[in-house]
């Protein structure tokens, strides 16, 4: 690696070594079968075909992910040097495996990590995996909104103190939603027991980057740091990146996790696409937010002023439950009550604007660095259509949404809670029974309505009656319940004890 | 899903799924951030710009692998006809996590599995995670080339009787050189203890699709295998395939397993890939392998008539350590002793030709159904330049690659060994000192030489004189040690104790 070359963002050093490779028309006696591209199906070629010229495998030029010294590391060197962080691992296999790795390098079995509860099912995976113990803190909720946000500090420093043989805390920020919290005092109360601040930031790899953008949770001082490359930023999907700073955490055990999680043929394209998602923040980042934070300015102007039963989620000063609202993102209701979450998404859908997802209430739109005027423009006109209907046949639901609401399923600071591995089936043991009939079992399955992709249950939860509410409530919403047994979850597994 | 529909291999459901929603123009409100292409960086757009069009998320008719009920089921669906499955899951983080998967779902914490010893790191990493205990069988040893091929039916069947409680037995089929045994007998002696016979097929995806080609192991009754469709076939890199058939293994829970392990935004183009392999090789899969045969059986004979020096291994019909040699890969080497294939892979490297690996005394070639006359053409006069030179300088260090030629590490069925994740770094506990010095304690490393990638130690294990031996000579061939912090391993990290 030439060091000289390692500040220089302008470089795309793998993608320009998997380029010199390719024009060097090379013949391959070694994996993938395609053979550069040669074997694509015939009809797939205009897709496929550039691609796969590209598509290589871990030849010396071309460096090792699991073992970089060359080319892979100069590229992951770049991006801790553009993203701040003290060491960069590219991650292939999407911020999945960044949580499972984070975790897994500093929890052993039975050790606790301080979580918060609302947390992407990867984290539960991760706990499960390292057969650690969970302290669950219960996120704050917006009052106006009813949505989970972040912790708090004193619930952070209450759960250290509780517990001074935790071996960290890991915090996700922001929520689905954009909504986040700021993270410095946390950082500073964890650091004083000498252990790391974890962070899944998934949805924030564009933080930092503009000063109308949040601070990154690197800034605030967070030891490992997953980011979703693919998510706010312009990788391609399962392209992700797991930052790492300071002493606390163990970049040698990281590197060993990632090299156990990760596939040992990992995907040049895959790869190739981080190192220029790297460089395109650097080069176009401020240039390309200032443009396109003005296509979501001058779109929520337009809804603002012109669609009076639309309302756009915004941050009020006075709300202290979180700091900051990402403006990439756009929650938006029916302020009539008419259409829930899910039927705007999905009128939305059939005028061709695909949502990023949707709840019994909201709808949530993802913009980025790329997002243009053209597509605001066509998102605006179909929520003009769609509420244009409205004054014809607005209908009287309205109460029911209201009342409802979110519900607050966890507000204390839980006992350590051993998370391990489902266990192999024993239909002697589970048996699936009515979810009304649930209450004070034991979960056999975890269940993690979709969206927002939080577990409500993992395996080996009791089952609460407020649960059990909670779980008929957001499934006659229209959410689906991803990887349970029944979909619909009207039945649910447990054990017989 | 249209079951009437399930049958139809012309038809590749997913990516035609994916070409239509393209074709729509749909305005994404979602992730990935890079909306569609729009994001990618300019000086990559003719390789990004038509892959990134289908680079999608799992909208509502794009289904959802980790619960599929649409296009995503239909495409496994036709798989598993195609492959002779019962049930196929599509990999999105390679064979590695088909290898996770299927062992986790096999083997709980402390529980045997009877492995053959010479298997991927996926393997061992497998064990790791399920905390399973490990018998070891050792592999044969072809004596005409040392290399390590299956296991004997009469190990297997006295590890069996050994170890009652055993959970499978897991096998690696072919080896990485294509040399492979017959699993028949084996499945039949496995099934009689009413346990699953799992297999490592990645380098057999192509096997049972062409009469000259070997049984696959499905046909020869396992239970779950494990196929890299970007390595035999023609998947993009980290494409591949896990089939079951029966009852022996849980399917529900190897879901679940792949569910934790794999990204939850696995990437759409990876999954198209692996449709249209299976298409390929269902509509001209026999018409493709029967001309790269005649490319590799041309290429053959030409090396055989006019290189002397160059020896092309081949299977006697009286070797009984193996039954069959894939005739895709071609494993060479030096007769006259002068180059080592180390040498001879870096001398093809500059003439353009990239082996699939090289060891001290091979170096192989792979070849597949997309290789063609041109490739071999170009390998056949690199390797004619390589050889003209060497009557003019041979030398004589013959005797010394014969007389170390391969040691045999592993001869014994091995007690059952607990096989635990590799813990925190306690500086106290590891520390690392000279190769020499290490016998009689055990290794804090996994050691693995690349290539062939195959453990020679995993963590906890002792290390004896012959292994360190073994190491020494490995390395001075030139092996590298992936993830070793030694990477030429002239040191090694021991606990001591």
């Amino acid at each position: 690696m030439d060091m000289s070359q390692e500040s220089n963002q302008d470089r795309a050093p793998l993608y320009e070594t998997m380029l010199s490779h390719r024009f060097q028309r090379r013949s391959s006696f070694h994996v993938p079968g395609h053979k550069n591209g040669k074997g694509v199906d015939a009809a797939a070629t205009e897709y496929f075909a550039s691609i796969m010229s590209l598509d290589f495998t871990e030849l010396a030029p071309l460096d090792d992910l699991h073992h970089p010294t060359g080319v892979i590391l100069e590229a992951q060197s770049l991006a801790a040097d553009c993203f701040s962080a003290e060491e960069t691992f590219f991650l292939v296999n999407g911020s999945t495996v960044g949580n499972l790795a984070m975790i897994m390098s500093v929890c052993a079995k039975e050790e606790i990590l301080i979580v918060q509860r609302n947390a992407h099912k990867s984290v539960i995976h991760g706990l499960m995996l390292a057969g650690a113990k969970a302290v669950f803190l219960p996120p704050r909720v917006d009052a106006a909104t009813g949505l989970s946000t972040g912790v708090s500090l004193t619930d952070v420093i209450r759960a250290l103190e509780d517990h001074p043989t935790a071996k960290g805390v890991l915090l996700t920020n922001p929520n689905y939603y954009g909504m986040g919290i700021e993270l410095s005092d946390i950082a500073e109360a964890v650091h004083l027991r000498g252990i790391p601040l974890l962070v899944d930031e998934a949805h924030g790899a564009h933080f930092g980057f503009h000063p109308d953008l949040p601070k990154s949770a690197l800034a605030s001082g967070a030891d490992a740091v997953v980011q979703s490359t693919h998510k706010m930023l312009t990788a391609m999907t399962m392209g992700a990146m797991l930052h790492v700073q300071g002493n606390r955490v163990d970049r040698h055990l990281i590197q060993q996790r990632l090299g156990m999680l990760q596939s040992s043929s990992p995907s040049y394209p895959l790869m190739a696409s981080l190192d220029l998602s790297r460089r395109w923040i650097y080069q176009r980042g401020k240039e390309s937010i200032t443009k396109a934070l003005q296509v979501v300015q001058h779109f929520r102007e337009r809804v603002k002023s012109k669609l009076a039963a639309a309302a756009i989620m915004e941050k009020e000063e006075h709300n202290l439950s979180y700091t900051f609202l990402d403006p990439f993102k756009i929650t938006l209701h029916d302020r009539t009550g008419t259409w829930s979450g899910f039927q705007l998404r999905d009128q939305l859908a059939l005028a061709g604007c695909d949502a990023e997802m949707a709840d019994a209430k909201y709808v949530l739109f993802q913009f980025s660095l790329a997002s243009d005027e053209a597509d605001a423009e066509h998102l605006f006109l179909a929520l003009s259509d769609i509420f244009m209907k409205l004054s014809l046949k607005k209908q009287d639901f309205l109460e029911e949404i209201t009342n409802n609401n979110r519900m607050q399923l966890f507000t204390q600071i839980s006992a350590p809670i051993l998370m391990a591995l489902p266990k192999k089936s024993d239909a002697s043991k589970v048996k699936a029974i009515p979810l009304e009939a649930s209450i004070g079992f034991r979960s056999a399955e975890m269940v993690i309505p979709y969206p927002p992709g939080i577990p409500l249950l993992y395996i080996g939860e009791q089952i609460t009656e407020q649960t059990a509410a909670y779980i008929k409530w957001v499934a006659k919403q229209g959410a689906w319940f991803q990887g349970a047994k029944d979909a619909g979850l009207t039945h649910i597994s447990i054990f017989i004890e």
